[in-house]
């Protein structure tokens, strides 16, 4: 097979990234129309359908094999440009790295090591903030070249390491345990009492509900899909819920917030997935990931 | 017609919700089985595929006007309870608000008025994060009843009124001012600059740069979906961006961040959509929105 051809590869990865011919021609400073008519030379030569035309633009199954095949190419061709010294000879781009991180890493210790990897320059981070479940796609689909995901299971082509765990408390203002608690945490108070929750995906209250009492009937439950907002509304007693310890440390400390029950927390490992690619960014960034999760996440016991 | 299946109705919604025939039976109890029988009733007696069968599952355009159809009567249901004083004679479940949010009210203002319109319960907020663009779709499909949102344009049904304006400053540690800026903001500086960006969607970067120089080429761009990690990783110098200035306040009162141009803000107003429906859980949430508005947007000039 020749040589696909690059502008028409840069079309289509700028289509699925941005969600529309426009949202691509706007960053290839094209016309959506020129967009649009390299897709299709692209997909005449493939002889397949690339993309989902719609509201966003996605890639169809074909087009998500060659997306992880573009992006493993453009990843070698950097290699090859840097070990050939070619950086200096003309302005060096930054190296585009996709990365999936799950909400609670990203607030927290991972922002230590996107610091570290990009002090040097020459790398441009993309992250996504996706649950496990949906990291072994993106992987898998070549959308990340990378992910933080709390599942130990290879996807086919990357390596896997673990990183440590992050532990999970069980926290609630003092005046809302009061006041759902007195009685002590059990199933009847568990289901009285309004839960917080990231998103529907989120099944860590549930897990600890089951730990204290078997199943309740399902409690009050309001979804905050924010780690920020979360904290400020359980310290404002709207709920109690499961927050990291290094998110909260400020708030225990203070007594703002406090554990349900004490010493009762959950322990969720956090792998490392990345291409088994050379690539000295995806090294560095590897690297730098180590450094900051011995740093902050708690050892195996 | 006859009145649907309320427990049809209620497997169908929680597919929607969960995303699965699993996640449906696990939240309502039953088995996914179960689910998927009451679901092919349903479909069977409006003649209308309603669930498109994936990962995730997702409404056909048939299921989003009965989700709207079903959120709507259940409100009505509920409002009618409590004007018939009902909620005394069985234990009041709380009532389902989801609201569209974006990210950065969710992170700063909008934790005042979620808890003022949870403080007596009853409530129960069903927050998502979306920005202006995805949610008037949300409201229009039924998905969302209410929407804090950037654009003004009314969506059928609902009414829209205008809290005020969020300030954006253009912010980076004084480090990287030096580093990048020494010789002012303009075309040339703003190409080399790293720039930090919440995600693919986010042209705030994009708006300020064309006001300050034309358009430079794309400088390298950090993507960060998160308001937490976005403002530590500016003050660690990793790029400049767009931030609100109340999500910045200690950081730009410690000297962390500075302006990268005096006094050159961008302003954007914020509508409070919401379906024209009489609810008092509703029209709880309206006005706490628009006492914490009043407190943390600013005033049109």
């Amino acid at each position: 097979m020749p040589h696909l051809n690059s502008a028409q590869l840069a079309a289509f990865a700028a289509i699925v990234a941005g969600g529309s011919f426009e949202a691509a021609g706007r960053a290839l400073h094209v016309t959506a129309s020129a967009i649009s008519q390299r897709l299709k030379a692209l997909e005449d030569t493939l002889g397949q359908v690339l993309v989902v035309r719609g509201t966003p633009c996605r890639a169809t199954a074909a087009g998500q094999l060659l997306l992880r095949h573009a992006l493993q190419v453009s990843t070698l061709e950097e290699e090859l440009r840097l070990r050939l010294g070619m950086h200096g000879a003309e302005p060096a781009r930054p190296v585009r790295l996709p990365v999936a991180v799950n909400a609670d890493s990203l607030d927290g210790w991972f922002v230590e090591a996107a610091s570290a990897c990009c002090a040097h320059g020459g790398i441009a981070l993309d992250l996504r903030v996706e649950d496990q479940g949906h990291s072994a796609a993106l992987l898998r689909d070549g959308e990340v070249m990378a992910a933080i995901s709390a599942s130990p299971a290879a996807t086919q082509g990357c390596s896997v390491e673990y990183l440590g765990s992050m532990r999970y408390l069980a926290l609630a203002a003092p005046a809302f345990c009061n006041r759902y608690f007195a009685a002590g945490v059990d199933a009847a108070t568990l289901a009285e009492a309004p839960v917080l929750v990231y998103n529907a995906k989120d099944r860590m209250q549930w897990d600890f509900m089951a730990a204290h009492g078997g199943s309740p009937d399902e409690p009050p439950a309001h979804f905050v899909p924010s780690t920020r907002a979360f904290v400020e509304l359980a310290e404002q007693g709207l709920g109690w819920g499961m927050i990291p310890e290094h998110l909260a440390q400020a708030n225990v400390r203070s007594g703002a917030l406090v554990e349900i029950v004490a010493d009762r927390h959950i322990d969720v490992g956090l792998y490392w997935h990345r291409w088994q690619i050379a690539s000295t960014p995806l090294a560095t960034l590897s690297e730098a990931v180590r450094d900051a999760a011995r740093r902050h996440l708690r050892a195996p016991a």
